[in-house]
């Protein structure tokens, strides 16, 4: 069972976001620490910014930060979002698919309940809860104090 | 989400062994059946002969029947063992991967947990509970029945 490799960017990127809401940052710096093209990353934001998950700032002092406060995002509902053309077997493709199973099959059921349960956990989740608190800055003692 | 379409295969080769556990059935036949090529029914064959859920009969009369009653195959039992090699997330690779939020990352538990609630869902599903009765043969009233 997979996520998307986009979807596992996106993630990092609401993470890396989500652990400091005010501040916006560029998709050079966010592309650099989550490693991944900058091209890709930037159709992983424009993605994002669809859902209404992050807002792009233009010109130079640019980027992108976070639309809504990570205590309104849904981890469920991102995922949901970003798998959504993402079949979990043939039958469960919007045109049906071609099982050899289909429609007497108790099957689908199953697997359908046990995708529901593996969302249903993520509904309960939102991005707030998955960001750690940010670590204290080290307490300078002078000028000369090691970082 | 999606799980591989090898398991997506294979769980229909199940499916139709476990219709009728008393009879043996030749790969020709399933692989018809299921839409796959010969050879790579094969190889899923010999997966689930690995896993000990199928056992294999040589010869011109072989086939491929179930190793076990239908009762006794859980459904999550199947998955857990065909998707494996299969990481949810780049955090769940056997080697860590190189995601930029190890270690302190609390996302991951969540999608671990997600992961366990679908699982969890398969594994309270035996095949049996999965494959539905046979249907029962229309009863002919006469020689001219119409089928």
């Amino acid at each position: 069972m997979r996520l998307l490799a986009s979807t596992d960017f996106a993630l990092r990127v609401l993470m890396r976001l989500g652990a400091d809401p005010a501040r916006h940052r560029s998709t050079e710096t966010l592309a650099a620490d989550i490693g991944v093209p900058r091209n890709h990353l930037h159709k992983i934001v424009q993605d994002l910014a669809e859902a209404g998950l992050v807002r792009t700032l233009r010109g130079a002092r640019g980027g992108v930060m976070l639309a809504k406060s990570p205590g309104e995002i849904s981890v469920g509902a991102v995922v949901r979002r970003l798998e959504r053309g993402q079949a979990l077997v043939e039958c469960f493709r919007p045109d049906g698919g071609a099982c050899c199973l289909a429609p007497d099959c108790r099957l689908r059921n199953v697997l359908w309940r046990a995708r529901e349960a593996f969302l249903a956990e993520l509904d309960a989740t939102t991005l707030a809860a998955c960001v750690a608190p940010p670590r204290p800055m080290p307490q300078a003692v002078g000028d000369d104090a090691a970082p």
